[in-house]
């Protein structure tokens, strides 16, 4: 069995932002030489996640403000009255307590889950045909890390 | 250390459909004759996903209604105030200027998730006595593809 | 190929309940003596999960009454118009016909995902600084299993 572990910084410019990593990923399972077996992509904080759905704009955008109406931030007024019950009964988190302002952001890493794993097939990640792998920031403008992991032979 | 893929087509005849698949999952373990390791079960396109849970009709009716109310399609009148809040700020999804409808079948795509990884021991898989294996289906009725990957010894 | 099976059992206190378990997890990779690897952690039930995120009380806390809104119990009246909008038409999951009353617990099962894969590298879990394992229990008070496999080299 082979394995390989890459690492990946990010630094968004947006506290929220996804990246396409899935020539990231690839890249990792030809550096590990590996032709059948499993790659998970894993993110290394509790403020960020990995989704696997379509580079497309509008959904990353759709995505992006449905994710705010679940998961409300309390740093800035709710747009609508879900956001605003949603929100912790007292009207803030509990975690902001520490000084923090990121609660939201740790219950959409718990929604979009902060990892994948991928098959690797034939030295390729066997992918479907709209399938991209995207690194998800919720509190950015901060560095953050990634794990890739590659096992199999 | 052994690898074997396995893939499944789906065409559903409902929109939304949980389709059991727990055997399929099964006989790719033992066509792969791997005794100890892992298999990872995962949609390949970003409309559908994979859920571990109870093949108890009335669970999987509940689910289907309530990820309606959570990521609303815009096809249809949304039943709830929540459902039309949770919409995107104009009514309908960006996604759709494309001329798709399916901009809520990505993001049930998002709450269930596209993947499991099933343990496997004894040439078996290692699941509690209620775990059943579901290929979620989010926009059927066209073909649609999963892989199986199994890796172990 | 190594690999390494190790089971958990937990009957918790509460009816919803995180419980830390990083440390079960790199005593099962050590027992295991993998070095380089991946290791699976997944309830074998279908009333709770497996979260990874930070080890701070108002988090938890936060998550546990958050979930309570998106995926709200029948046994007690929702405390927002979201939480009885979230609730099945007819005001009572289907599921609850055969006499459980743990419908809630199977959609949050849903949000927070059945299982975890974490990377092992040098014979550690290579998780960030903040990422702690935790077992969510969503319908406890009786004995539940979870599964760790390990597999690596």
């Amino acid at each position: 069995m082979k394995s390989h572990t890459a690492y990946r910084t990010f630094e968004t410019s947006q506290r929220r932002e996804f990246v396409r990593i899935t020539e990231d990923v690839q890249g990792a399972v030809e550096e590990a030489g590996v032709e059948e077996g499993l790659v998970l992509v894993s993110a290394m904080h509790i403020t960020a996640g990995v989704w696997v759905n379509d580079d497309e704009p509008g959904i990353l955008e759709d995505t992006l403000e449905w994710l705010d109406k679940l998961a409300p931030p309390s740093w800035r007024e709710p747009d609508t009255d879900v956001g605003r019950e949603l929100l912790p009964d007292g009207g803030d988190y509990r975690h902001h307590r520490g000084g923090e302002d990121n609660g939201d952001a740790h219950l959409k890493n718990l929604l979009v889950h902060h990892q994948v794993v991928l098959p690797i097939t034939a030295g390729r990640l066997d992918l479907g045909p709209w399938q991209q792998v995207f690194y998800a920031e919720f509190d950015g403008r901060r560095r953050k890390r990634l794990v890739i992991k590659v096992i199999g032979e």
